[in-house]
């Protein structure tokens, strides 16, 4: 098979290294582009030793221009904050290349709620129509097709494939959807700052960005599509004394009348039946951040409770694999015409 | 200042652990008794090393009689699994013994629940109306004149101290309350099983226990005294990779015609003042479980969330300190006549 | 590719679950019957829900007989306690199985060592001889030929490829060796004992076995088989609160004249040039249990203090992939005549 | 009592919070001064929100004067890197104050060693002779008449206290020895910087600092001293990924003719008799660094090895409590003629 030459720009944080560590075992895609600012000039597998030995090991560091990844790669991923994608991906799109983007700014639909959430002017309202949300379970076919791809954040992807088969299938009331999320410190990026150091983290649990994280809207946004009705959830994060993996526990009422607890999980388990990543727990057990890490997978736990007449929602991910870097190889996997699970077969230890 | 003997029976768990600590710092108690079936014999200096020096190490642990207790104790301590409480309190009390249990089997003021909840027969119902909820800051009065004090749950104790000061004074609504809280392993006991061991717990996240928690119905009873009408709430407890702490993040709506975020901030400042464990932080703070391990501390942190008419208040405490021992210290420090903080200054390491 | 069909005894511990997760992702190889005593009759995808979806889940777990290990399988990997492999091994392979044994009954290659330090008799003595000891870098012609393979210890593992180039190359005394080891906690099984617990393992730390911990014999009788001359080591194992890895600080004294630090890594690259799972890592830089987890690299860091005129060897392994499943997987992609590193290709996550 | 005024310089550093902790509790010291370049102007209890309703939560963070340390306190607590409190000192000891500096700057008694090893010139030289090293089992005559305490480097204190028995009783050779030391992660400080970060030290374990680490010289001076003749050991450092606790293991050889296992342990027992805090455990019992977390006591444990005539101890030190703030605390103590262990009896949670 011819190899797909696939650049990354921003390899420093933990999304961009789990990326290299997933091209490494991609048997099409190719990295030949690997840029950061601040390491510009190092071999890749002495930055990051764990690549040593492996393909792409041997790359030395560049700082991103646009005419680089014009003659080294066919798509670009870029893990770049905010802010700074919108000013890259015209550019690469005018040089006929293919863009994951890991950041937000092509997310929203909407350039006022990207504004007024984000603090920040849009600078590419224009490619807003024809970004995909990069969804593979519920956006294969754009995103097959499309040139620019917006890689899901990580907390809205274990929240919308939670509660999909449920607004989907009408059984739970749109009001009232309290989601307590949990992330892994992987989540909180790889900057140099003492909230982050290993002594202030370990043996420590708090919740941040409450009341407005900045995935609420991009949460709203595609839960209202499932929907087909605008939504209103209430988005709490907190952060976990461990390296990956995100729960979710939401809370929904349930329709009247209630639908009995085999019929809920009926409702799931036909929703996903043709989703191998997606995996339904049976009735009374309940998922794990281990049980997925480093991986596709998002298990989904369902428990109905007759005493309340709610259903909560128990989804995990690996935030890194399925949350940011896998989902973005599986996106471009379609790009290409390739099976979704390409390079992403690996089961990773659980711990 | 004369001594006060007291003995522990249910040594080999971590509350039981933790009231050895706390007694070792106590001025005017004495440990005199220790005891656990599988350890009985040894010396409680070798059983646990941390205690090699000082007070208590010397003591033989032993089996539990209550002709050993009426001996030797004033007040005892039981740290035993439900359902065996309730059967050596009568002839405790009969002894002329006063007792801190730390057991649910005298929390629950109506047998019906506690026998639907804990699925055990109550032996010693007689006893409930004189049973006193061991909560030093809403029952001090109760306490100090009580032979049988019930120790809250570790959850309870989280959630009551967080929302007394709203429900007191109604500006939140009654129903729709969510509690979404996660605690550190202590919590699951020092049992030997495959799910608690070092490999199953770190790096991991998990729920457990949905949707009928034991510590449910005891929530609701409290609450529902505060509240002044029965109460219906939703109860979720996780488990952190990590040691100690609880983090309660609980969601309820404001009332009509909502306060602003700064009075509803002055009605917590106002309900705690002269409470000095009880630490409402300023708007915009979230507490951590750090900073109060080891220590009899509750922060709060209160978020008004005016987009979604939501008051969402999150409290800390350490569930083995003021989740229990240093809990059942304080009951006994006001069953004495102490100050209840008597041996309960120290500020133990954040981590 | 026909397949080769294998059995595996002993699913419950680490070992065991770790090759459950390497099967799944091997190209060739196919798990027929996966034994336990204690949980015979599960699917292997209920009990380990992470195998849900992949190869193997649908296996039913069984009581283990040689029956229906010879009619199932080609090759049976032993993850059993010490003594039980050797009550197996002669009939599987009278069934004309061939045999992979994680446990320690056949490395060594005389018995009265064996009995001294395990304290059992050998009951399959007559084995011993034809037995190879399967450290592939080291044995892989006799791998390749072998019908008995005893798979090498981890903490052995991380030794002898740290060694083997400066024994080799006689840049080092023979004598005066000290190995000061420190392994995640899956290196104490996965029994549930209270000493593993979480409570009682994370944040601590702990030398155990000393001075006589049961690799000790294996060491030296790997060590001197390269020196060609009989050993004495001093080993001690430490136990980290982490879940995978051994990193092993390897304390000798350069031969006089020394070689320069140069020379020394020169030494060690040449050594390892063809092998690629070796990394010797440039001078200055020291080895990080990360680098290598879930994989079968042995990272190698090398430390020459002219003040002390030692020559400090640091490496590091994944004690469960290189120290025990991977390295089972890769004899027998040996003795199948496979490339060794079948399978075993992935990176997985650094944390 | 009345009470000793102290000042802290450096607070936001691991020793200065713990500093900070160990005050709060101590019956006759009182922090009046706190100084930090960085967050000068804040109250306390805001910048370490454990503190809040403590006592010294509302002290205001200043930067460092001489003036304001001479009008405001008795002693002050210098926790700044080397090469800075050798600036601070003549001053403060020039308007009468007394100082215990946590820094190495005063530590070597020999300036070009400290000049060697750390790279610096040294600037207060004629102060060298007067300083005192502030280990309080080995120098509390001298500590309680000094000006100028040096408190000792966290793995120095770990390795004295272990090493001093066998050493002054001459039962082992003074070459020859390996010290082989692994330390929590707060011993790397709280500077901002990715190596330390949670998600790189979490589930790993490192060597560092090899083979010349700057605790070195001093380790070598002070068992110089016991054993009454110059000494070169080997010293390696490794970061355990947990946040308290330093635990030693020392190689040494027995002298000829070997005492027998029970003869050095009765060493150690006398030597250490009246030392309340340091506890030498029975033959066959190894240290665990959890059982003295957050206290001053330091655990011995030696492992006699007839096979190899060696003797290995293992120490285990709290690195902020004994090898740092609590062992300063407990200097300032004597040098004001208080029991040396006031404001020190605190039994800090096990996890």
């Amino acid at each position: 098979m011819e190899h797909i030459n696939v650049g990354l720009v921003g390899i420093t944080g933990y999304a961009g290294m789990e990326l290299c560590r997933l091209l490494s075992m991609h048997p099409s895609m190719r990295l030949t582009m690997a840029c950061s600012r601040a390491e510009a000039g190092k071999r890749l597998g002495n930055f990051y030793p764990f690549l040593e030995g492996l393909p792409g090991a041997d790359i030395v560091i560049s700082q991103f221009s646009t005419e680089e990844a014009a003659s080294k790669c066919d798509l670009v991923f870029l893990a770049v904050p905010a802010g700074t994608a919108m000013k890259m991906v015209p550019a690469l799109l005018r040089a006929d290349l293919k863009v994951v983007d890991f950041s937000a700014d092509f997310r929203l639909n909407h350039r006022p709620v990207f504004e007024e959430w984000y603090g920040l002017p849009h600078e590419a309202e224009s490619l807003l129509p024809e970004a995909v949300y990069g969804l593979p379970e519920l956006y294969a076919g754009q995103i097959a097709g499309a040139r620019l791809v917006a890689n899901p954040g990580c907390y809205p992807s274990s929240v919308i494939l939670g509660l999909y088969a449920a607004l989907q299938e009408h059984i739970i009331r749109t009001d009232n959807i309290i989601i307590d999320s949990k992330s892994g410190a992987t989540g909180a990026g790889r900057k140099a700052a003492v909230p982050s150091l290993f002594c202030e983290v370990s043996d420590s649990f708090r919740a941040y960005g409450l009341p407005r994280h900045r995935h609420t809207p991009e949460i709203e946004q595609e839960l209202g599509k499932i929907a087909g009705e605008a939504m209103t959830v209430q988005f709490s994060p907190h952060l976990l004394p461990m390296n990956r993996g995100i729960l979710s526990t939401m809370y929904t009422y349930l329709r009247d009348p209630a639908p009995t607890p085999e019929e809920i999980h009926e409702v799931f388990r036909e929703t996903w039946k043709k989703s191998p990543w997606i995996r339904v727990l049976p009735l009374g057990k309940l998922p794990e951040t281990r049980y997925v890490r480093g991986t596709m997978f998002c298990d989904i736990g369902i428990v109905p409770d007759l005493r309340t007449k709610r259903l909560i929602v128990i989804s995990v991910i690996d935030n890194l694999c399925r949350g940011a870097a896998g989902q973005a190889m599986a996106n471009a996997n379609l790009m290409y015409g390739l099976p979704v699970d390409t390079g992403l077969h690996e089961v990773a230890p659980l711990f």
